[in-house]
């Protein structure tokens, strides 16, 4: 047998940092405000029981075949029912089923982009999404974003600019419009409209990603992107946050020679058909509304809380109060850099991420996003507690620091 | 709103057929054997229901959960004792569970490979694998198979060769070593070795794809490549064959650091949480061996049922019975074109899939490839008498057209 020679793996791979790392090593009574988790108490447990054995009572051993051609209908028949309350009309075969919303992340932009091609994001945005466009080999540009949402007159400007001047447009534009992860803004009315018209304008298109669209604390509801601008916007979203996340499905909305595509990158072939059939007997099953208006109480409340025990703990942060969603988003003052107390804090029992992780260069470290729907009120106190604390003594030791420099 | 434009999508897409288009228009009483699809028989329906109720019942919300870091354990520790038999011995970190073998396959490809990279492939291969290859932009060139599989001698003269030239060198070869797709032909023993030599010395991946391992009808196994070389052999299988496809679940073995970066590309996440965890539950209830055995039990009928119908029907074809697996491969006398009785066989009610679409470029076109699994033995017995009517009717207007042609 031959020596093992150096093997020279794809160039795709960035150097990213595995994210989930930070928190290998865990305190015994963690208080995980890090991630985007759905709350214990919205998973309808015995419905989901009750929704698998239906689906081969009723199926027989069609939901354990292969799917064939473009898989089953049912559940794809719902999504297009409730898309109308988006004003996002679809039929079956312009919407594609996919394995959770982060697949349709990847496949989309494989079938807009080349290596090379231009992306533009939201900066901050979800690093999830940021990690498949750097797998894409893709160039990635950021646009910053404010309690309307993404600042689309900056993209407006940059558009002409880039124009004018023959630079690289972008193919595709990535905007998470309500509840945005991390800031939990929504982009305004106006804004949507503007943005439509400059993806037919500038010809290219937009990601909507709507994720957390029906996790809404007003009960009010703005227009998709997609519903202005149907032939140049990706419209996606997720059962992962209103049914369950570890059954992996979502879905994406374009015309169907686009959808066409998508599938042909889609290489786990239909998602399971066997899911699919069990999530569709829940839906029809299951008071929707009801349903969703229940996770939102829970969300609501939990919200409410984190933001009372930060006014209780905190004097010199600001942020946004979300109208919907997972997450709060705050700002410390100038200077502050949140991935120094990160260490402190989880020794203390409490996770949070880091600000940083959300852009592209790093460029902002004054922000933390904590999430408010996976721990209960009780525990969200201490959590924000004990965060505080760290905090204090990160503010402390700077100040000793900065007065020995001086 | 501006005019549209013409959007230029990525290259990647390469112009290929849908193969079901062909089998769009169906006749009522069609008896497919153009697809590797289990038999109805095959499905456990009242234990692959009970499984989903006892996978909530044990494990609570975590079955509904996010997976997080590297997924829920039990079916990789299953399938890391079932590997033994294939003396593979691989840690749990060293597998990643896939949403079916196709997706293994594509995120292997795209982990070995960048655009323009060359792989090797056996002439005929899997379509569904040559597609994956060419969506990865990568260059193809096959190598023949005879009765024991690859040629491997073949690919040694061409591997020495193109290393003395100075050309490009293979990131990968693919290859089926058990009851082969589409040939129905093992890899021998030597040949097996072999390979695994020749990945270390040449400094290639073999990407070992043994789908079929398990539906052997003598009860005999040869060690896989993987156990050979398990430095330059990415294992991949599946559990579409021996549970069910509809749910979605593969696997692939290889060593940590690559398993890491293939977790990269894996854009869902973790292949569904909750139907892992039905799947542990089905494969800790169910007589595993025995289970296989009433598949193979099954299938050995089948096949045999098919070989008896064919001798009877035809007299100018030949074929290797095989010793496992779905599928038999018809060669006809030279000259004949498959293609060209495919549209009369769908009227008279049989499907079959002409043997060029295994070929890259649709080179040697006097094959058929029959899939014996579904259909039951009565219905094998009339397919085969459709198929040999359609063959006679066309070997007759081929004879008049030659005659006219003199």
């Amino acid at each position: 047998m031959s020596v093992l020679k150096e093997f020279t793996y794809s160039k795709r791979f960035p150097n990213l940092p595995l994210i989930a790392a930070a928190f290998a090593d865990q305190h015994p009574d963690l208080i995980p405000l890090a991630f985007g988790l759905p709350a214990k108490e919205s998973f309808n447990l015995s419905l989901m029981q009750e929704s698998s054995v239906t689906a081969i009572q009723k199926g027989g051993v069609k939901p354990l075949e292969y799917g064939g051609g473009i898989g089953p209908k049912m559940v794809a028949e719902w999504i297009k029912q409730r898309l109308l309350l988006r004003l996002v009309r679809a039929e079956t075969n312009e919407i594609l089923v996919t394995a959770g919303s982060s697949q349709a992340i990847d496949i989309a932009t494989r079938t807009l982009t080349d290596p090379g091609d231009h992306i533009w994001v939201e900066g901050p945005s979800f690093f999830g999404a940021i990690r498949q466009f750097l797998l894409a080999e893709t160039v990635l540009t950021s646009f910053p974003v404010d309690e309307e949402g993404l600042r689309v007159d900056i993209v407006e400007q940059k558009l002409k600019e880039t124009k004018r001047n023959g630079g690289p447009m972008p193919k595709m534009l990535y905007v998470m419009p309500n509840y945005h992860n991390p800031t939990g803004v929504s982009l305004s009315l106006d804004r949507r409209k503007k943005l439509a018209e400059l993806a037919y304008k500038y010809n290219f298109y937009v990601l909507e990603d709507d994720a957390y669209v029906e996790l809404s604390f007003t009960g009010e509801y703005v227009p998709s992107i997609y519903s202005f601008g149907p032939e140049r916007v990706i419209y996606l979203s997720t059962f992962s946050k209103i049914v369950a996340p570890g059954i992996r499905m979502g879905w994406s909305v374009a015309s169907e020679p686009l959808i066409n595509k998508m599938r042909m990158l889609k290489s786990d072939g239909s998602t399971s058909v066997y899911v699919q059939e069990i999530v569709s007997q829940f839906l029809i099953t299951i008071d929707f509304d009801q349903h969703i208006e229940f996770l939102n109480s829970i969300y609501r409340s939990r919200m409410k809380a984190m933001v009372a025990a930060i006014e209780e703990a905190f004097e010199d942060i600001s942020y946004i109060v979300p109208e919907g969603g997972f997450f709060l988003w705050l700002t410390f003052p100038e200077g502050t850099d949140t991935s120094q107390f990160m260490q402190e804090s989880l020794q203390k029992g409490v996770s949070y991420l880091d600000g940083a992780h959300f852009y592209l260069n790093a460029d902002e470290k004054n922000h933390i996003r904590l999430g408010f729907t996976y721990c209960n009120e009780e525990e969200i106190k201490r959590g924000i507690e004990r965060l505080a604390e760290s905090y204090q003594e990160y503010k402390q030791k700077m100040f000793v620091l900065e007065g020995v420099k001086e």
